[in-house]
């Protein structure tokens, strides 16, 4: 893109790498950045960089965040003998925004996927069933609906069970506000198999 | 969004400050930048602080370059008497991309819009009448075709036509490839009046 200025290019190909980030976007986020005040532009630079170099792992539940343990992990309102088991830190955000659950999480950074080679040692079980020796009445497993969840809460289901803790899985069915006509056969069999009495 | 670490709501709210992210995609992305390696997440935050700091307006054309005259203004292969009147950077990339106009540019970095409050004096317009003191032959206004590009281009031709230099303004008629049941009004009008004879 010679068109361009150097370090203009540069900084489009760099926003170009991001996903979902055409080349279009780019151009278009390139041209924003460059028209904003220096601080606010320093704002966002300095917030990508100290997020990757200051963000770790919660020595409890695994997910993303900056202090020894994660503000969940070191609440004391939380119930800490129920633990949800999800995929990555977007779904345990996607819980908290429901508001109603008051137990734990554990990240697992990953689903086990024959397919990718992602084996039960590249996701964080290892650590999970450390936790499972402590005091832990139910361990509900929210790993995706999709081939790879499936396989990991089958998995997991297994591996604990002989220890006696409760394990659960998360309903699948008809989404709130579906549309019957649109929805797959195989989540209307979920639906009709997992259907409740009212 | 308290079930987030500090470090990465303050990257997820930084996200969605750009134009067109939403909450979602900053999230998508602030994750994927804490998984990436530190280098490559310092190299984006590099170049958007470079860009920022070092890009300036070329002293002729007024587009973003990194020296003082951007690459087309000094090239030796273009015909510099041949000025094609554009409303952004953006604008003029998109016509260098054509690869077959060998004219140069000028960049207004806006257009006339009394709904804004945007007025001559405000776009690089001081700037294009001293070019037009030089050798000009042709100038060739590939403003917008909307409200403000056209205001703009009048104001232009208006001002130039006394010194004798050609003013010509780029055709608007129907897109290739577009489907003339689809096209406004406007368009098939314009179209119209502007016809060829083949």
């Amino acid at each position: 893109m010679e068109y361009y200025s150097n370090q203009i290019s540069k900084l489009i190909e760099e926003l170009s790498r991001l996903p979902g980030i055409g080349a279009k976007t780019a151009q278009r986020l390139a041209f924003y950045l460059i028209s904003q005040p220096v601080e606010s532009v320093n704002q966002l630079a300095t917030a990508i960089t100290e997020a990757r170099t200051k963000v770790r792992y919660c020595k409890s539940c695994c997910t993303l965040t900056d202090e020894e343990l994660c503000p969940i992990c070191a609440s004391q309102n939380r119930n800490h003998k129920l633990i949800m088991v999800v995929e990555n830190s977007r779904d345990l955000a996607a819980y908290e925004k429901t508001g109603k659950y008051d137990g734990v999480y554990h990240v697992l950074h990953g689903a086990i996927s024959p397919m990718l080679g992602i084996g039960p040692a590249d996701i964080r079980l290892k650590e999970l069933m450390q936790r499972l020796q402590g005091d832990v009445e139910e361990l509900i497993i929210a790993t995706n609906s999709s081939l790879e969840g499936e396989t990991t809460a089958m998995y997991i289901s297994k591996l604990v069970k002989p220890s006696g803790i409760k394990v659960s899985r998360i309903a699948s069915g008809v989404p709130v506000g579906g549309d019957i006509e649109y929805i797959d056969e195989v989540t209307l069999l979920r639906a009709l198999e997992g259907r409740v009495e009212l």
